[in-house]
Order: C-alpha cells, then structure tokens, then sequence
C-alpha cells in the first residue's frame, strides 16, 4: 500500500510512519488544522470513502474476486488514508502509539 | 430541507417519505440493491460526506455563523441523504418507523 | 418505532419531532452541550452501534428473517437514536428540515 | 500501544501486526467471520466508539489537557481496535498492505 509519501507502508513500523506524517504536515503548514476533533471527522469521511467502495456490492468473497484491478487500487488508496489519519490522531492526542 | 423528490421533507410523515421512497426505488428497479447491509453502508457513506463539509472547521457555532449559502446548502443535501438512507433502511428491515 | 420521548416517530412529522426534540433538550439543560460537531459526533457513534447490530451476521435479507423479537428491538432503538441526532443537528444548524 | 496480543504496535511493522491477528483470528475460529463485509461494519462499530469519547468534549487541545490517564487510556484502545480491523480488513482483501 503506498501511501502520499510514495512509500510502501508496511516497510515502516508505525512509530516511523506517524513521524513521516508529522513532518509532512509540519512542511506544508497543515499543523494548526490538525486539532483531534479535525482529524477524527477526517477519518469518518474517509471511512464513509471506504464504505461507498462496498456499498452495494452484497456479500464480498475474501480476496475480492471479480473485482478489477482499478477498484482494488481504490481500495488501497481509501484504506491508507483511513490508516494516515488514524496515526495522526494518535499523534496528536500525544497516544504512545 | 428538499429531497430527491422534490418533497420538502418537513412537511410529510416519516410513514409517508418512507412509502415515497419504497415507490421511486421500485419505480427505478432500485429494490433488488436495497438490501439491509447495502443500505447501511450507503447511510455510512453519506455520514462520511457530511463529516467531511465539518472536517476542517474546528469548533462551528450554533445556527453556522459565517458559512456561505452553497456551505449550507451543502450540508442540506447531505443531512437530507442520510435521511433517505436511515428510512429505506428502516423500511427493508421491516421496523414499524 | 417509539423515540425517547414516547411517541411513535411516524406519527409526527419531522418539523413537528425537531420541536419536540428541541424542548427536551432545553428542559433537561442539554442545549449547551448541542453544538453542531457535538451532535455530529453523537450521530456518528450511534451509526457505529447500529452497524455493530450487523457487523457479524453475513448478508441479511429483506425482512430480517430468522432475527429474534429482541433483536428488532434493538435495532429500532439504534435506528431511532441515529434519527433524533440528526434532527437536532439539523434543528441547531438552523436548516430548515 | 498494547495491543489485544499484548504487544506495542509501534514496535512492528504493518505487515507483522497483520500477520500476527491473522494467527490470532484463526487460532480462535474467528477466520469464518472475517468477511470483508463484516470487518468493515465492525471498523465503523469501533469508529463509533472512538466518536463517542470525543462527542460531548467541545474543540480538544492537542496532547488531550485536562484528560485523565482513564480517558487517555480508554482512547488508546479504542484507537487500537480500530487499527486492527483495519489490518485485518487490508488482509482478507488480499491487499499488498
């Protein structure tokens, strides 16, 4: 899964990725947006992101069958966002992830 | 709050939207998609697109001081989606809403 | 389905259900704590106990068969909460239901 | 971090942690629930939880002043629980996390 950064998230541990993603904000001015409640909301739109991929879909078969390659790209995009806001929060709340 | 119906919803019963509502699906053939599980995450899709018009505020007061017109607007559209969702959802369920 | 204040929902239309809604909450002292994120977060944590009513089950059909009658209680409880969230957020966002 | 496997997320990588709750889900028959449908219900179940913490607070100050070690805890797991249906949602999708 790549994430904004170009890298392959399950290289890193999850320490490294919140540090990478806090200077990404910190360099693009982001900091002073990324309050917790901010960030929480961003997450639950990225979870409605997720859930729009699966909507009405029915039931889905583990690994995706029939599923084309575009969508499974979607998918991956959708899933690491969902997981860079979710490390970002943890940061930000000072959680010792 | 005007729906996809051209109804303002304030005016009709919550029975009647959600009789409204079973006809367009029926009428669009619709139905065969409305299952439970989809509905539910169509519901949780839109509540992300709500989330989403909230992300970057931080705290917003009562009555949305300061947002523009099509900000507002917006945000009807996307409360009034929820809504249809939570009722067809509600309706396929079988609950007496 | 029966609201927290006794009344079936579809009785009522929404604009009358947004007063009532309103009321309570100024009775009980609640008004200051229903900021508009505030009740967008409570509506979001009521989405998440409703989709936990259906996150084990597998495809569910039309109807809920084979669910108990407390099952479908349950449910319409969650399902009423989401409602009466997001009416007051509309109510406090001053949208015109 | 700790955790359900009493471990410190940061330690690992993403692709340990979701190799070890794909040990732990088998270990326990839980292999046959994890449908991509179902996990993705029981993630926005744990984003419910994770709202909810936050739903009554107003704006939040980064690093959570004023918080008790309970609160701060709670949020961890709550963090930590929507982590890891999230791997394990990547997993069963087949996606190259």
């Amino acid at each position: 899964m790549e994430n904004c950064m170009g890298t392959k998230s399950k290289d890193v541990s999850l320490k490294d990725l919140s540090n990478r993603l806090a200077e990404f904000a910190q360099a693009r001015g982001w900091d002073q947006h990324h309050s917790p409640r901010n960030l929480l909301l961003a997450l639950v739109g990225e979870v409605g992101e997720l859930s729009e991929i699966f909507q009405w879909k029915g039931e889905v078969g583990k690994g995706l069958p029939n599923w084309s390659a575009d969508e499974k790209e979607h998918l991956e995009d959708e899933v690491s966002d969902v997981l860079l806001y979710l490390v970002r929060l943890a940061d930000v709340c000072g959680l010792d992830l």
